[in-house]
């Protein structure tokens, strides 16, 4: 009846000793765990007195100097002698997470662009590069040494403001999963070893330095973890992403976790039948969402840009003024692909019951005329009865939040989950 | 970026103590872990040795053994002379979890039935009371005593077996949460407060006995985990249920664990819009699956029952009869709702990416006509390249697997998670 041996849920920690009725092995755990609690009481607080860590975290306040003073040896946390006057309690130095040190490091590859971000402790953009190229007309690997390319001139920007990136993450689009783009329609990938290609170009690039670990994810997986962390939610912790890129990425966030799926590919939206008999997809159905809400189909309906290049970025800014201009047939192709999007939303909203939904890559600029008829069909075919007003649950994504934050981001993360692993992995110097 | 103080995520446990640092709080947390680990490790194997539970669990001997001796004194284990000999190791006595003592109820409550279960610490069925009545025609109030009644009556066999059940879960259709059910088709019932009337009924006939604790839970759900703990999905642990009663119910299991959404509404597939301009449905919508595969609909669609009283228990058997024997009518019908089925759990696959997905409730029996439509549907849509062959991964639920099933085998995981939680609440005589 039960899924196998509960064991205590934390990411990136190390399995317990082997017996953990030792209670020192029972203490190291517990003490990495209040390490990353008390980084991230800082963190989320953004200054913070040691009493004020302490009653956030719920432990004493000998336990809290404790664990600050570690955090400020390994050099995960900065104090600064000013005070706090109009607060209850003595007066007492700030604390702060380091703006130097360790940092995460995103790179975001779609058909026509790299993006490269790198994020310190606080989630800042620190370093930001991106370079517009057509990624669909180079071979993998070449992209990829491209990608690493720019990665590491983003590591040198991230050195000389002394931070220290820890890991890189990839966002791409298409299946992504074991470090494989397994497919890509929008890059036109298939089995690409992104990971094992995009850090051995890295190395190579940075021969006397020591390897970065490289992870790869989803990009709308990335966009909506970003949008969670850095977009405008609020307590919303459990909502639906859908970034329309080239192709429609959609992403699953539950009580602030990915949901991946049993192979990872889950949040593949765009290829849900909304006509059975519709136009012929890229996959080999009929009729799916793509094929009405996509960019390529929209654009094509809308009438913006040339058949040779119909998805260069300019063409969705294109798209934007005329329906701004009030052009009918912008506008009906965006009436349209808003409908479609409402109804196979209603269907997902029906079956994972998410608090919102958010329109993010080119839905973000077109929302304007895609929101009202979405949310018509939410209103009219929600079951819950919680999608009662146009508009307030279904919402566009934040400009602050993008993949490639969200990617590097994810680094930090990890580093925030449990600063001690960090710290032993590339001791402070 | 980060969600919130990361805690212990063990179910049912109670927030360690105030100050984590302390070794007594952390062993104190940690023992009742283990203990969940032995007995879950006992309960999972059926018949194992000291021996087997310590590589199981990877504790030492000597901890188990302190561990084991708890869980025998509190009577959730039993220990026999027996001993295996084709064994390595020292031929040892065998342990069992306890066939007596601690035990879960459920109760689901449908349109044409009342069930009762009762399963002990193994998870086998050790009471069952089924009362075939028509749910719809007499108030809700009305409705939980008479179920409340049935579960007495199974208490008391319960007793006579030496069970003692520490809780009841509630089986309902619909929207169910915080103990009411919001809305449900099925039964008519709109914001029944049906955990609060069913404990002050069941207390009622109870007059001497201390309050079991009720909890509610959708049925799909249950049904839903009773596939996963008791069917036949071997290692899947992230699969789509869809349970086609008067309603459609489904349910999302993720990694083991229910997806129940942002306000625990998750899993209602029987509104996925499929034909947008389709037949109105009861949720006010159109062209809704329920519309289509809904068991009203099939029957009607495929002639059986009467105009009348369309959904007894009796017409899904007469259309498999029918099916079975060749009626076109019947065959036509069923692959129309399979054609449909496979739509909808395409675009249901594409978003969520389970490892399979379970026809259960009428659609087991139906299975036979409706797979070979869904799955010809989903191998067409399904865009991971994951789901080639018919049948594999779409499959009809088990029959040992039913919602009052789950229901109480809910209670007893409660238990396993927490075994000295129960013993406190309720001291083993």
């Amino acid at each position: 009846m039960v899924e196998g041996p509960l064991r205590l849920r934390l990411p990136s920690l190390p399995a317990p000793g082997r017996d953990p009725l030792e209670p020192k092995a029972g203490r190291d755990t517990v003490r990495r765990h209040n390490l990353s609690l008390v980084l991230r009481a800082v963190r989320d607080a953004g200054e913070i007195t040691r009493a004020g860590v302490a009653s956030r975290v719920g432990l004493t306040r000998a336990a809290i100097s404790s664990l600050v003073e570690q955090l400020l040896e390994l050099g995960y946390l900065s104090e600064s002698g000013k005070t706090f006057s109009g607060q209850a309690g003595r007066p007492g130095t700030v604390l702060t997470v380091a703006r130097t040190g360790v940092a995460g490091i995103g790179v975001e590859i779609d058909s026509h662009a790299v993006s490269v971000c790198v994020v310190d402790l606080a989630g800042t953009d620190r370093v930001r590069l991106v370079e517009h190229r057509d990624n669909r007309c180079a071979p993998p690997a070449q992209v990829l040494r491209r990608a690493a390319l720019i990665a590491a001139r983003a590591l040198g920007a991230a050195e000389e403001q002394r931070l220290r990136p820890v890991g890189v993450a990839l966002a791409l689009p298409g299946l992504v999963a074991s470090g494989t783009v397994r497919q890509a329609a929008a890059l036109g990938w298939t089995r690409v070893p992104a990971e094992d290609s995009f850090a051995a170009a890295l190395a190579a690039l940075r021969p006397r330095r020591p390897a970065l670990p490289v992870r790869s994810e989803n990009e709308a997986n990335l966009a909506a973890l970003a949008e969670l962390w850095f977009g405008g939610l609020g307590t919303v912790r459990t909502f639906l992403y859908l970034g329309g890129e080239t192709a429609i990425g959609g992403a699953l966030v539950i009580g602030g976790e990915l949901l991946r799926g049993a192979h990872g590919f889950a949040g593949e939206i765009g290829h849900t039948p909304v006509a059975p008999d519709g136009p012929e997809c890229r996959c080999g159905a009929r009729g799916c969402l793509e094929q009405y809400a996509g960019r390529l189909a929209l654009l094509r309906a809308a009438g913006v840009g040339g058949q040779d290049d119909p998805d260069t970025t300019g063409s969705v800014a294109e798209l934007e003024r005329r329906a701004r201009g009030g052009d009918e047939r912008a506008v009906a192709a965006l009436e349209r692909a808003g409908l479609m999007l409402g109804r196979v939303l209603a269907g997902a909203v029906n079956l994972f019951d998410p608090a919102a939904v958010v329109l993010g890559g080119i839905y973000r600029p077109l929302s304007p005329w895609l929101v009202p008829r979405a949310a018509g069909e939410l209103s009219a075919r929600a079951v819950s009865g919680l999608w009662p007003r146009a508009g307030t649950r279904l919402r566009p994504s934040s400009a602050a939040a993008d993949a490639a934050r969200g990617a590097a981001a994810l680094v930090v993360r990890d580093v925030l989950t449990d600063p001690l692993a960090h710290a032993e992995r590339a001791p402070v110097p």
